[in-house]
């Protein structure tokens, strides 16, 4: 089956298990190891596409769940899907919209998952088979298949029921997605591993999606009430297990230290709305470590946000003005902010990429611990 | 005194009593009749300085009242003025603080008016002088000098008496600024007629204003609860009596009736958040009238907000895609309805300027009125 895969991971250095490279996609390849912004409702929150472009992003995420219930997703398909109607021509890879749901405690059976609408309460359905369905129609690159995602702590017997009905509803969303792919469509489809912080159970779920033969490889189920040290075991233990020439993608994660250690095990993509939500709220990142804004010590700070950093923020405003902006509640401070921290998070992944191809990726991965921890 | 002016007014064409033509400052020159968006907190709500140069904007408007509260003039002063706090480079007039305050229910005496801060409920004063003394800290390149501005209807009593204290109030701003201007201030100072719906008290206060001599004359009083067909005559009885050669500044009116009378009079400059305020409610200014962009009818439309508009919003994205932002409450809506509106104003002052230099101006006005009356 692996000529029938749409994507493709071109590997340009590899240092350790961590690797650098492009993903080739229809659309065109992005650089990996890569951060994607998260545009849950069609616009990264403050950021238009325009932004975007400007701050180099190659792909960004949409979110299934709110996509389908706000506009919904027969509309976005008029409009050529995300990419189209938000005018955006980077990548754009979709969740499943399971995430979403489960937090919002629905009834769940063998055939899919009933939920509650958090926008009008009205009652939803979406089955592997649905979420295919929907993601064909938001036209993403990358479509995620619909998993169960338990957080943690949960017993062993949740754990391992989560990974057996995720590689069942794996399956169905490959076979959903079969008719579409026999018809010349070039939407990616990535499997989704499960199995908690149990090593066993990752690598049994790991070997199982693979096997069904995924495009790609998300893994889920992970940065959600773990400890890093309890997350990075397992994160090992499914990275091993993976095929080496297709992308992987550690789902939800976005914390620097943990993005650079999972890019030392081998991870090629990373999404987060981190980044953006702390930037809403005053919290900027730096190679210092974060930096509340908020803090007095800054209402007459000449400097910008980082010293050095390229970004349009910092390019022109200074902690002051920012900081004053975000006091008064001006909704221009966020969009400042975002930009901000959106640029230093890609930036972070072009030096993890620069140093995996310097043969340095150790040191940098060192570096940013150092600071972070 | 006349020499001692340090803006000018430049008339280019005159078409009736309408006229076209540059006010030179200091720091260059703008285009009149102009629009100047509101930039309360030293920011046009949602827009940075960089959307404003986009824009084409010639000059801002920042509001003393909140500037002296939130981050204070002190502060503004130290990074050297809005212009430099806020990194823009164009034009700066700022109010003198009294509309807002007026509206807090201050305790007025002939020393000035003391009032309540919205922002934390402490007391503070604000007299002709220290209006004065605020401005020349928040470094505009036009201040105004403190007045009374009744509500309308008030009692021809009331009226006469914020004439009365007006005039004695701008006399004590003049004498204040003078020892700045005799160190080479040039920062400009505006006097500000007043006088309600009463047409001999207009020709009054602009008799007494003008007697003081300022540098260009603010008529304010208008548009704070008397219809158009109350405020045009009002409006012309002060126009009548201020020099031709200083400009004229209708403060605080912004829809686009109101601006082509008033630009018919004689008046150059205007200021409103009008623009900037129904963005963000939705509401689209548009050569059709408003539009309101909730309306379901536009859920599914492609075409821009106004097909052949030139905003950098209507060049990328559809009445679809900014209703659906707006819907799920997006940030990202506010601000590209707001560029839109604001583009869609400061074009509508590009138009009546080539009318008047084309000697077509009453033709043009009445285009207007038609379909926004």
């Amino acid at each position: 089956m692996t000529d029938a895969h749409v994507i493709s991971f071109e590997c340009d250095a590899t240092d350790g298990a961590a690797r650098t490279g492009r993903v080739r996609t229809a659309r065109g390849s992005f650089a990996t190891p890569c951060f994607m912004p998260v545009g849950t409702r069609a616009s990264v929150r403050t950021l238009t596409s325009a932004d975007l472009e400007d701050l180099g992003a190659e792909i960004i995420l949409g979110n299934t769940y709110h996509l389908m219930l706000r506009p919904g997703a027969d509309l976005i398909a008029e409009f050529g899907g995300i990419g189209g109607f938000a005018d955006w021509h980077g990548h754009v890879l979709t969740d499943s919209g399971g995430f979403q749901i489960f937090s919002l405690e629905p009834k769940v059976t063998d055939e899919g998952a009933r939920f509650r609408s958090t926008y009008d309460g009205s009652y939803h359905h979406l089955s592997p088979e649905g979420s295919v369905e929907v993601q064909q129609k938001l036209g993403s690159d990358i479509q995620m298949v619909l998993d169960v995602c338990p957080p943690l702590p949960s017993p062993l017997s949740v754990v391992r029921a989560a990974v057996d009905r995720s590689a069942q509803w794996a399956a169905r969303a490959k076979l959903a997605d079969a008719p579409a792919r026999s018809m010349g469509s070039t939407q990616a489809q990535f499997g989704i591993v499960q199995g908690g912080i149990d090593t066993a159970l990752r690598a049994e779920s790991a070997h199982r999606t693979v096997e069904i033969d995924f495009d790609g490889y998300g893994i889920g189920g992970l940065s959600v009430g773990e400890s890093r040290e309890e997350m990075l075991p397992a994160l090992a233990a499914t990275t091993e297990v993976l095929p080496t020439d297709q992308p992987r993608y550690l789902m939800g994660v976005g914390d620097p230290v943990s993005i650079v250690e999972a890019v030392a095990l081998g991870v090629d993509m990373f999404d987060c709305v981190l980044p953006t939500r702390l930037a809403r709220h005053g919290t900027i990142l730096t190679s210092q470590g974060r930096m509340n804004l908020r803090n007095a010590r800054f209402a007459a700070d000449h400097e910008p946000l980082e010293p050095g950093c390229g970004c349009s923020t910092c390019a022109r405003w200074s902690r002051a003005y920012l900081r004053h902006l975000l006091s008064v509640s001006e909704p221009t401070a966020a969009r400042l902010t975002t930009i901000h921290n959106v640029h230093w998070l890609l930036r972070l992944m072009e030096q993890a990429r620069a140093a995996i191809g310097a043969g340095t990726y150790d040191q940098f991965r060192r570096s940013v611990g150092a600071v972070w921890s």
